[in-house]
């Protein structure tokens, strides 16, 4: 895909946030908790062992990285996923496959091909073979 | 999966140095040039605009993270890509996209629900396509 230097960046900046957010195993768990349905910040608080204040600051770190979003439902603040925040982490570690698994397709065939060759075993025996 | 409390704890701990690891342009540079294959460190070093010793620092963080590898060959330290640190990173997003695709299939379930009721019921509003 063509992109331009803007849109590089910004996507540069925002696959460091989304990393970065989820380099924290609280933060994982709420993104897990998400997951499974939007939730208010106080459901999303309650399983853990710390202070509502604490868990806010990294729902904050969330929502700043683009993972986590927020809409008001009459008094309540509604926490959900942004899948597609993960959707280009997830692009950017199927890029990084596709680059390895070229290169043990590339291994595989020169695999057979040493096999091959050592089948047909060492030049002196293969001359006295049909040639 | 059924795992020990000590496993969960380093596969926790690996999981958070992999995915701030990764929340850094130059150390995903680094993977990408690795991911393509094995190289030296001065190779890995000479497409950035910045010291040895800074792109050795960057190097170090990939190391102790376990996504980069290094072993001697000769006089020479070769770096190469640990895919297994980014398969776990990888295992990881899969399992909460199964979540919220789980809950999109059920949600798509409700609106067929839905669109069948309001088959049968009043007809003039119907609406065709995007589910």
């Amino acid at each position: 895909m063509i992109e331009g230097r803007k849109e590089a960046a910004s996507r540069t900046a925002r696959l460091d946030a989304v990393f970065a957010a989820l380099a924290d195993p609280t933060r994982r768990a709420i993104i897990e908790r998400l997951s499974r349905s939007e939730a208010r910040v106080t459901e999303v608080a309650e399983p853990f062992q710390m202070s509502l204040n604490a868990v806010s600051k990294h729902i904050r770190v969330l929502e700043a990285s683009g993972v986590v979003e927020r809409h008001k439902k009459g008094r309540d603040h509604i926490l959900s996923i942004n899948t597609r925040s993960l959707d280009e982490v997830d692009g950017w570690i199927e890029r990084m496959r596709c680059y390895w698994e070229e290169r043990l397709d590339a291994m595989g065939r020169l695999l057979r091909e040493l096999k091959k060759d050592h089948k047909l075993g060492p030049k002196k025996d293969r001359k006295r073979g049909s040639r």
